[in-house]
């Protein structure tokens, strides 16, 4: 049985597998209209997510499939008591895939055995949110041409934040890639996420300004003010972080943009009009790989 | 890129082709039953209007394509300060086509500039439902045969309800058409709509009985007592302007009796079954006519 | 115009018929694949029930035909007024088939001459589910090759539950069926649905041991806490009723055990392993099931 729980449950070879079908999906959509016809997706929400939810639904319906969304489950059975156990069970008796996103971590993990069908994790709380490091993978892999061989600077929050934490770690999958974390120093990359590179291969710094004209891909998370305990140093802090024409200026030609969106100020919106930045294209990827991912998972054989 | 925020956003020939596609389509439903397909449409509702939605989804299904439904958008992204601006740009990044429904005057209008794709207002507060419009001209055309050189009287809150006041303007366009606008003084049609018309086309009144036996199209809304100061006032009104089987003694044989919908008790429900009430064949018109802009928007090019 | 409120408003032949062509939809489910295409089906659902609208929705899905849910239909155009004929009749202007959901018993049923389509009760509070009636005779009848000629024995909350009547009911019709109904004192099964019985056709008991070497089918349901005024009495009483693989030690080898779920706790989760466990199966008759009601109701003409 198939499912996906964390990046990493992919192997590498895998991995480049689903990048590359999903390349395949967007240069000729038609090709993949009816991969999925006649199969049942169910949208298992445990807290709403409406992005991530119209990504899975919009990519199983243009492969041909239809979608049942279950944002109300928590205001049906389970308020009878019935066990999670339970409520997998019966729905992986109607469906062929179930994508499931839940507040706790762990859980999707967790209902895998009592599923009937293959399981993908749409976010499980701080734990994971494996399609949206594919996403990250594929809009570098087909921006930029390749993976490998690039400098990749990490800038705001790298303390909290999943999606920082888990591209970090697939890309340390990937022959000679230069990390470059940016953060105040309150909210930098955890010990334990480091423990996955090569001691030379990546730099802490607070300055982006410094380092800005090295960086192939800039990835850009918000800074919160609730995690500081000082709102000064907040203040401070977080103008240093938002990224502007004036940062811009400085920077490489082809280097791109990337943000996991929803965005607030963290990227100045007179940004959106540069051709560096690539955060609503990483929208479209992101369907695009979930096509793939899914096609992969319960399409036909042909796929 | 195609919008429809207004009904005038449509020139009065646009208009009569999307009126007679709505007539084939509804002549031949089969031949329209896959012009969409592989169309996602995004019924993204910023306030909760099952009829309209309902209606805008029959309409894609019926002609082949795909619904996403985002009633729970508000508790979702937005709460964590996305902009308007970056949600239109994402929901438009899986779309073909966004119909939005928005509490707040012009903001479906503020939102093209950031759609790729077209947009549809399904209302804006006290502003504009353009596809009611359309419904009542589709009405009116298919069951009378023709639009021009009519009577047509508007009963009840003629001061609020874009209903009212969009379906003025947009029959203003036609030819000779006499209308007769029939409310208590306090709820008359407000000056800035009887601009669009001649000073000799219309009359008003406050007496349905006195008119009765001139009307081709009686067009009915509510009169709800919120409006009134004097609730006595209102009292004694209300009657005055419900429509019954007694009332409709002097009325023409070919008369129609339209309503917008929902009715509370504005038309006695003995009504129903006289052949002149059609308020709920204008549902099924509806439909159509949605099917008609959806395809002529989205379409294949056939359509 | 079809409908179906409860399950003895389909004649014995028929209800034969339904569940015929259930097992030949099972058999070759791609066959039925597109004899709803093209069809709408509107979920009216005044409360919340997942699972029971999942099963509509997927069997509808899987039959090619499409699925409006208007689970929020409570929110909209109800709270300006409208009354539920008046609902009904928009909804069914749209729709090709109703599925209706409402915590008040007889709602369904007195919707019915103001539908345009075809209305199927998805249970209506305490009254009628027939759906789920449909769904146990099909359990038994596949696993076990037949429903005349054996032993059912319900055991549990007897008093309360429409599951228990409904079945009970559906399977007088069937020859030589004797009834073992187990439960205590305060929730034994009503005179009212005895009455449907032969004297000799039935027995009563508090001793699930006493009777389980005899029983083909034993259909469990809940005891709940708040049915008895002495929870003394309640504790003492809840554990004779859990089924455990103790209690199942003298059980026939090709007995099955049903439960219409959710189940809490009165089957032990060790029981789900034995192969008399069908309650999980279950889900899926029920889907196929309503698959045939569907595909009868509202299917192409082949079907």
């Amino acid at each position: 049985m198939k499912y996906l729980i964390e990046p990493n449950d992919l192997t590498l070879n895998e991995t480049e597998r689903i990048l590359s079908l999903a390349q395949s999906i967007m240069k000729e959509p038609r090709k993949f209209a009816q991969v999925c016809r006649g199969k049942l997706m169910a949208n298992l929400f445990y807290e709403p997510s409406t992005r991530t939810r119209f990504s899975f639904e919009a990519a199983m319906l243009r492969l041909g499939g239809n979608v049942m969304n279950l944002s109300d489950i928590s205001t049906s059975s389970h308020t009878k008591g019935e066990s999670m156990e339970d409520t997998i069970k019966t729905i992986s008796s109607y469906s062929d895939l179930i994508v499931m996103r839940h507040p706790k971590a762990g859980t999707p993990k967790k209902s895998i055995p009592h599923s009937f069908v293959p399981i993908i994790n749409a976010g499980d709380g701080p734990n994971h949110h494996p399609t949206q490091t594919l996403t990250d993978l594929l809009t570098i892999k087909d921006i930029k041409g390749h993976i490998s061989n690039q400098t990749v600077a990490f800038c705001g929050d790298l303390l909290y934040g999943r999606t920082v934490h888990s591209l970090v770690k697939a890309l340390s999958r990937y022959d000679n890639i230069k990390f470059i974390f940016i953060s105040p120093k309150e909210l930098k990359i955890p010990d334990y996420i480091k423990e996955y590179l090569d001691e030379n291969s990546y730099v802490e710094t607070q300055s982006l300004e410094a380092v800005m004209d090295q960086i192939d891909v800039l990835y850009v998370t918000r800074v919160q003010g609730e995690r500081f305990e000082n709102i000064e140093e907040y203040n401070r802090l977080k103008d240093i972080y938002i990224i502007d024409p004036k940062k811009l200026e400085n920077a490489k030609e082809d280097m791109i943009i990337m943000h996991p969106l929803p965005r607030v100020n963290e990227i100045d919106t007179r940004v959106d009009e540069d051709k560096r930045a690539v955060y609503f294209n990483q929208v479209r990827y992101g369907m695009y790989v979930r096509m793939a991912l899914i096609a992969d998972f319960v399409g036909d054989e042909a796929c």
